[in-house]
């Protein structure tokens, strides 16, 4: 039986989604737990990767087992297992030609900032800082800029190494509520790295540190000195990811 | 010279705002701070205490200091030598008839719950969690009820050993969104456990574990076994501090 299970996860104390050596991964948790609770080898394909202190609320992932239990005891029964930062959330059934990854079409994720000349301590571990003044609108014309198909080269780690960078965002949304701002994007693919970067280019181009043209010319060179600078990953959240 | 200061600060890390013996506290480091920077013994006196756990947006106290200090330079530097979880927001010049507890008004007060049968490990450290379903309107009504001048007792931690429990609450305002709900009140003065106990009652209402017959009760007997459980502290934000 193949199974899809949604994953919510508090990014704050891990290495990331992917098993690593010597440190300490959601997937190899999970693993552990599944493996324990449905008494075999359970290996759990994730639709992508998360970095280091990114966190989840919609994170999907599959997984094969022979084991006959029930289902809709799985979430329960491994949750209770689970550290808190850590929950199942829902668990479907699916073919044997669905992949967690290879099937997604798409992937949302949301990136919080709250503007503020001084931190703030209670928003300090989920959002990234903003100084101001910031120019909303601008912003807004630089996701309008980064909508649609492009070679995202300039707004990926150098560490990734991968060849094909170009990927379609099919939506950015920035929204402002009293003192902080919402960027949505989803797109059928994101570079290593690649929301954090759209991040800070965008805060740049409102801070006047870049310009429209610096975001054009990143996207037409895949110069990364051109897109800003790579924004904190505790303020990201991988909010969904879409399947047929 | 006289100065209110606005504090915000992430309470996990404290045992409260007011100092004690043998654990660490919000107000014993400012003072720390404040004093080392002017120079000489400093003692700040708050708009009143938050228990271990317990937020702040806007805590309020004022300081004494015969310091020559430009008073907006005050903020920036004691920022720098606190933790990131405490932060001085702003400051102003007060009359020597000032004080940060008698003179206050109105305290505004927010807590802040999720509705899920699943915890939710990325609100878990700010939010309490109440298990669906859960009848809104009857804890507006519950809401409705506790609202305006009253004995309070019930609705009070036994530990606080004070006389007058009577208080005025000015507002309860219930709030829905998404899967989240918000409680706001604004009231004359708190009691030890106050909101923890209102905001645990009105979800005791909501679950079908409390009636308003009982809430009636409680507030007519003072007994405080018919207001239900305290909630936790993590998912309460003392907002706001009114002075004239």
């Amino acid at each position: 039986m193949r199974y899809l299970i949604t994953i919510e996860y508090n990014g704050k104390n891990y290495s990331g989604w992917q098993n690593q050596k010597n440190a300490l991964s959601i997937q190899q948790i999970l693993e552990e737990k599944l493996s324990f609770l449905l008494k075999e080898d359970i290996k759990i394909y994730g639709s992508g990767r998360t970095d280091s202190g990114v966190h989840a609320v919609n994170q999907k992932a599959h997984f094969d087992t022979n084991s006959g239990i029930q289902m809709h005891k799985i979430p329960l029964a491994v949750n209770t297992m689970l550290p808190k930062d850590i929950r199942i959330k829902g668990i479907e059934k699916k073919d044997k030609d669905f992949h967690a990854l290879y099937s997604a079409k798409r992937k949302i994720y949301l990136y919080k900032f709250y503007v503020s000349r001084i931190s703030s301590p209670i928003r300090d571990d989920y959002y990234a800082q903003v100084i101001p003044p910031i120019d909303f609108e601008i912003m807004k014309k630089g996701g309008a800029m980064l909508t649609g198909e492009h070679d995202f080269k300039a707004f990926c780690s150098a560490r990734s190494g991968i060849k094909n960078t170009v990927r379609t965002i099919h939506r950015i949304e920035l929204e402002q509520k009293n003192d902080e701002i919402f960027l949505e994007i989803e797109g059928n693919g994101f570079l290593y790295n690649m929301v954090r970067i759209i991040a800070g280019a965008l805060v740049f181009l409102g801070k006047g540190k870049l310009s429209l043209e610096d975001i054009k010319q990143a996207l037409e060179t895949g110069d990364r000195k051109k897109a800003g600078k790579t924004f904190p990953a505790r303020a990201l959240y991988l909010k969904d990811v879409i399947y047929d």
